[in-house]
């Protein structure tokens, strides 16, 4: 079993050092004469929990910029066309440019819902990164659609058995307006039975919350509920259209709502997030950043800033969404979510941790880490980062990052070029 | 005169030079042979005009993240009991500390609202950013105190005559709620008879642009026109709480209005900022962080990604705010308002530019070059920064950063520390 040892590092304001046994913190504290086989200095770094983000389609970084400044419609039209091309070959390239781009944002963890999963595996699984993959179920209400993702999910599942520890498959619904009730219960249920995490978008969009209404009488959360689909496992993207029962509704199953505000914003979504109601009702709240085609990156710090900011604003309240919890929401929420023991650095927790330069004009006056971490600074202080016990990314450097940005741009090319 | 040459640097898509004559680009093309006292590689690296900082208050920041997540009064409270405690040595500390992070960040040029110019302008001076450098009224309507005023103002106006050409003394006004007509008239007076920038905060809070109402049946807007205060050479920060009539005012005077975004939603001020009125009525808008105390940053990069955000969302129109636009905003807008041929990379205009390290996973695909700069990409991306023709930064280092990081960081213990 590896062992790590991080040196004279700031940790909540006070020089320690963390050994890192194979993959958990073995022990916080001063380690006079100890070794390891790995040393790395802390001297002038502040090591935080890694960030995780909790809903992206990690290979739309291939459609990054390609659509600026166009209507809804236009917007989604385009996207939808290049995304029908896309192959296994584009997805992994893709999903390798995204997870690059989130160990350089200090990202340890991600919750994935995209086409190929096999292909995303592959690509978090030679890049360190700590993920869960989920099979993403769309049906569009086709029955023999239905019955062959049904099948693919199968197998994927079976496949994923084969994965190392840190990947883990989940299942998604893509929406309740582009999927049928029978696969949403079906996707549920296999899940539940595998005990696996269960993801889907909500009430994202104002239209698609009233055609619900109108069409069942019921909001998508009452939708979600009365299929059985709510709970500790369950993971919700957006959530931006809730009524008052629907919160209750979140809250009292202890589901997971997880807030993408740069897309929200830039899609033009809305941004009334109900983060005090959520959480007061008992619901789980994460952040995420949503497919880099809508948020244009990956960068999980820059969305807790938007995050605070838009609080703040939109409650006309500067004391809103204060800074612990949005740390909260970003790492220990998420694990709770995820059904892991990371978020904390703390003995005994799996070492996911990332090193923070902070010897910049960003963190001076240093009177406040959490606040010029994440108001001041940008996401090139993330120096150093380790999964899992593993060093990933170290003075910025990630094994292999050259070939990684030109086989996605080549890509890219490749799959907007045949419009 | 010295010369620049900057080789093979992408700028609008094709690969060119840069020869830059004394304080101006003399040359744009091909430049086979040529010569020059300083040669810089631009390969990998993109050109853009320096970006400009049209609001902030310099040397607040000494007081970044002391004091977060409180209600507005409690903020102030604090914020003024530190900053009466300012002495020279602090705002010129304070000063070197922002304007190493302006450069860090990419901007050239900066309006500053801040007290003792003097220490701000040898702080600018010894940096070589360019910098407009306001003496700042505020006489809490006591006419002594305006007395004293005038006389300091008029001694470092003469003072400001030994400035380099690159720095230029302007006339503030703090705001109409905190600063006498008599007083607002004479310094509006001293700018006009001296041909200089003059420049106030409008319309900040709703609670300051009732009171106004209440008091005088006149909008901050009406206030400033009623005392022939509006016009090209005038600079009026936030502008967020106006009405149709004041839009009107402000556009038909070509009056200049800075949106500050980030500081806006942290003190939740407002964020409803009408920019689609005031370019249709023809005022002309520009972008500006405010001070560090309430912003955190002085980055002007990331406050154009959250103005673009903004304006999408609250407009529920993806299309607004298009990246071209944006890109005046924080350049030609500014160049035009502060009466300087810069803001573009254009023959003849002044050399205040900047060379943009394309080569990272923000900029893959490459396809949007403005969209990956503002949408996707962090402030880290700038790699050389030149003002006036003359190199102030290169591979992101800015000579003697680590003092400055010392004194700022030593300074603001001492403010801070005495309450």
């Amino acid at each position: 079993m590896g062992t790590l040892l991080i040196r004279n590092v700031q940790l909540d304001g006070r020089t320690t050092d963390i050994f890192v046994e194979g993959n958990r913190i073995a022990r916080i504290g001063r380690t006079e004469g100890a070794t390891a086989d790995r040393v790395i200095d802390g001297t002038g770094k502040a090591v935080i929990p890694g960030l995780v983000n909790m809903h992206t389609h990690s290979a739309m970084t291939l459609l990054r910029s390609c659509y600026e400044d166009v209507p809804l419609k236009a917007w989604l039209d385009r996207v939808w066309a290049v995304e029908a091309r896309l192959d296994e070959d584009a997805v992994y390239w893709g999903a390798k440019l995204a997870i690059l781009e989130m160990l350089k944002t200090g990202t340890t963890c991600f919750l994935d819902m995209y086409w190929m999963t096999p292909a995303i595996a592959r690509a978090a699984e030679e890049m360190g990164i700590r993920a869960f993959i989920s099979y993403n179920f769309l049906d569009n209400f086709d029955h023999d659609k239905a019955e062959k993702q049904y099948a693919e999910c199968e197998a994927v599942y079976a496949q994923s058995r084969q994965w190392p520890s840190r990947l883990q498959f989940c299942v998604a619904v893509h929406a309740d307006y582009t999927t049928s009730e029978a696969t949403m219960l079906r996707a549920g249920m296999f899940a539940r039975d595998h005990d696996l995490v269960f993801t889907a978008h909500l009430a994202e969009t104002l239209s698609e919350t009233q055609e619900d209404v109108i069409q069942m009488s019921l909001t998508p959360a009452q939708h979600f509920n009365r299929l059985g689909l709510l709970g500790p496992q369950t993971v919700l993207a957006h959530g931006l259209w809730l009524d008052d029962h629907d919160v209750e509704l979140l809250g009292g199953t202890g589901t997971t709502v997880v807030h993408n505000i740069n897309s929200n914003l830039k899609l033009a979504s809305g941004y009334r997030f109900k983060y005090n109601e959520l959480r007061d009702a008992g619901a789980n709240v994460c952040i995420g950043t949503d497919g880099a085609a809508s948020s244009n990156n990956l960068d999980i710090r820059e969305s807790m800033k938007t995050m605070a900011l838009l609080q703040k604003a939109w409650r006309e309240d500067p004391s809103a969404m204060p800074l612990d919890e949005l740390m909260d929401v970003a790492t220990v929420n998420a694990a709770r979510a995820l059904g892991i023991d990371a978020g904390r650095v703390a003995e005994g927790a799996l070492a996911d941790l990332v090193l923070v330069d902070t010897c910049s004009e960003a963190f001076v006056p240093s009177a406040n880490f959490i606040g010029n971490l994440i108001l001041s600074a940008n996401s090139s202080c993330f120096d150093t980062v380790i999964v899992d016990g593993r060093v990933v990314m170290e003075g910025r450097r990630v094994p292999g990052e050259r070939e990684i940005l030109e086989k996605a741009e080549e890509t890219a090319r490749r799959i907007n070029k045949e419009q």
